[in-house]
């Protein structure tokens, strides 16, 4: 029993379940068997236990003879609400001081403050949910562009359980004809063609292989394209920076709330967040606080997916710029080389020879900035995967590989002739790691672990 | 027409109406002729225009054949509304990208994003609420004491508008009995009794009196108030602050979400905020330096209402405790001398022969720290104005003020024999004044001045 959850669903919980910062209202939720009855005990207005579920009811919330705030209560009669229990929505006024003084009242009235993801995980211990459905809930609410948004609600409306669910059942016929077998183990019967369990693991390898590799994608899409800026000092970094931004802004609106620090400006390109960092110029130095500058910058190109490599197009000649990408070689990144200030050229560029053919732009006079961002484009085309679904859960990814490594001892074992024992074994251990996705299989830790992680009020 | 507020009612206004932080959920509120209309047409689930009001509907608000999100949409059918028209509220996932995308479609559909304060502005002119009632909305939201909470309650319950009102009635009567003279003129009769009228007046001033100076409390309420801690250094003033806050702390649980910075610590006495600040030790230098420091110690010291003068009781005589307590006679302020380190002393606290008597405490063992509570529940208590209504809003107070102004002209023009014209002339001054209070006479930039001060949502 994890210290953070109760599994148990007899007690009534109660939470605030919108941001706690100053808003115009906010939404305390309670849920549970008495949810309606303690409500309705400090609730002037209709009696709401008497109320049909679905309906919204203007009252105040008493304290004695004091009025504590004019509330909405939405009522939600069991199992047709979220968490499945009855359930209450009091829409309050956004103020700290009455949201903390109503649930102090709830919990005088016998609720319980819930612990973070507690209504998520009374949804799934109610079959509400599975429970990559309700890991899906927690990245819905923090998806902050179109590809993270998309993959949690696919994920959320159960895409994924579904496939795991075929893949899943699949098996399970498997293991029960190789069982099968096993009891007339004595007439030597075969139920399951080995040849055609072959065949299946072969084909249900491919599909686990599908999403495991979706994984990478799926983490570019949960934690963005960390890219970097470098080049030379004065080669135009900053200027191109702020340059990208601003057609980023033309092209989508940015979202509010987005984390920024000072030195990372995130961006969006076709639903996924690049991580664009400015990095000092990069020269040769015998100056040792000059080179450790350089060895941080170093650092964080080392880091990078994508770098888009800087040159002052006006003086640097093909021959420089050879020697100056091949440093870059090492790094395991897409390197984008740029050539800027075309605007202080006074004839066209010579057609580069090399096998990298850099974008020419001029970020003073934003002149083809576009082209970079066609290029990051050209970067989510190469990562996305053909695939419906996308693995965003290291838990997800660990699970499956772990189904897949027990696949691959299933046909090590046919090819070994191994007994059918030892083949159900391998097929079972499959089983149990998909199961453990969609929560058919769980330890308390492992909820505590999941649920202790969402927000409070979910 | 002030730039901030349409003050016409044609259109449909949406905004998110909780915190934009992550929370569990998140509510945008529309409301508008068209409100139910455009969410039906984005609402993948039951058609909401057919839907009874204060009724809830599980659905999808979809972008195409995309999913945006799984919401409950609550049904308001107008007059039956906050804004008194037709509203919908959609309680969304907590991501700001949801959000943003949820807005955008209502936008796109017809909506336009509202302005601060614009659903409770619909509410006041669609006649839910009068104008001060309006204005205790934001009291409310912002409301983070039991005393800052109960005045704005009050207010939004009317409690101070049916005060006014009746005042106002009082003096719609007068006035037009003085101009049912003027129309009798010719025949000098008297319909209002100048003895009356001047006693009638007399009696308004006394309730106009008791709200003006109930402000001084209301102000109290709603800005706290400032007290510092003083003291030569070594008194124990950091020891103290810590001590206080920890007492402070066993008494009233303390307030998610109040703010504090470094100098300043908020706490909650009988409902009230003391805002509480340290400063520097006060010693005698000639160090221009440190005069600097002690001269910005005073300077704190000069804003404070209740000075905690601190003291170390094991060393300090009472001739020099009647000495430093002289330098801070200057100050309007309550003085609190406090003892520190009884527990240095080896003999009982001669008892103290001068006027003031000094509080005696550790503040290292936490003895009698309650003591300092008691005082300052006594500053509480001095404060507090024995009227059912406060006045908080400084807008509210200048009105009254020009109200009392105008009635005590009326009774100059009583004394003085004036023409009944004058004294319907003051008497209607004063009517102004008061239905400005409530709304009945507003300006657009004077709504454009309050409702811009409103967080968007509202």
């Amino acid at each position: 029993m994890s210290k953070y959850l109760k599994t148990d669903l007899n007690d009534t919980i109660c939470a605030l379940a919108t941001s706690g910062g100053i808003g115009a209202i906010g939404v305390i939720r309670i849920s549970g068997i008495d949810a309606i009855k303690i409500v309705n005990e400090l609730f002037k207005g209709k009696n709401l236990e008497q109320q049909q579920t679905h309906t919204v009811h203007f009252g105040k919330i008493m304290d004695g003879a004091n009025i504590v705030d004019e509330v909405l209560a939405s009522i939600f009669v069991s199992p047709k609400s979220y968490t499945g229990e009855n359930t209450v929505e009091l829409s309050c006024h956004g103020s700290a001081y009455i949201q903390q003084q109503i649930l102090e009242l709830l919990v005088k009235k016998g609720a319980r403050l819930a612990k973070p993801g507690e209504f998520t995980l009374r949804a799934f211990l109610n079959k509400k949910l599975d429970l990559s459905q309700a890991e899906a809930v927690a990245d819905l609410i923090a998806s902050n562009s179109a590809e993270t948004h998309k993959t949690a609600m696919q994920q959320m409306r159960g895409g994924f359980s579904n496939q795991i669910n075929i893949l899943k059942e699949k098996l399970v016929n498997f293991a029960s004809l190789i069982e099968l077998e096993l009891d007339f183990a004595e007439e030597d019967v075969e139920f399951a063609s080995k040849d055609e369990l072959r065949k299946l693991v072969n084909d249900i390898l491919i599909l686990l292989n599908e999403l495991i590799i979706s994984f990478q994608y799926g983490n570019v899409i949960k934690n963005g394209i960390p890219t970097v800026i470098a080049g030379k000092p004065n080669a135009g970094k900053s200027t191109l920076l702020n340059a990208l931004l601003n057609e980023e802004r033309a092209i989508v609106s940015h979202i509010a709330g987005t984390t920024r620090d000072t030195i990372e400006e995130v961006f969006v390109i076709d639903g996924i967040n690049f991580r664009l960092t400015d990095t000092a110029g990069i020269r040769n130095s015998t100056d040792s606080i000059e080179s450790i500058g350089i060895e941080k910058t170093f650092e964080k190109i080392g880091k990078a997916s994508v770098i888009l490599y800087l040159f002052d197009a006006s003086t640097t000649t093909n021959e420089e710029l050879e020697n100056e990408l091949h440093e870059f070689k090492k790094f395991d990144a897409i390197i984008i080389p740029v050539g800027n200030k075309i605007d202080l050229l006074s004839q066209p560029i010579t057609p580069h020879t090399s096998h990298l053919t850099p974008i020419y732009i001029s970020s003073l006079q934003k002149k083809n900035i576009h082209s970079i961002i066609d290029e990051l484009k050209k970067v989510v085309e190469k990562n996305r995967v053909n695939h419906d679904v996308v693995i965003t859960n290291i838990r997800h990814f660990e699970a499956l590989k772990n189904a897949a490594e027990s696949l691959q001892q299933v046909l090590v074992a046919i090819d070994a002739k191994l007994s059918g024992e030892m083949l159900s074994l391998d097929i079972r251990k499959a089983i149990f790691h998909l199961a453990e996705i969609v929560g058919e299989v769980t330890t308390e830790d492992l909820l505590g672990n999941i649920f202790s992680k969402f927000c409070i009020g979910k």
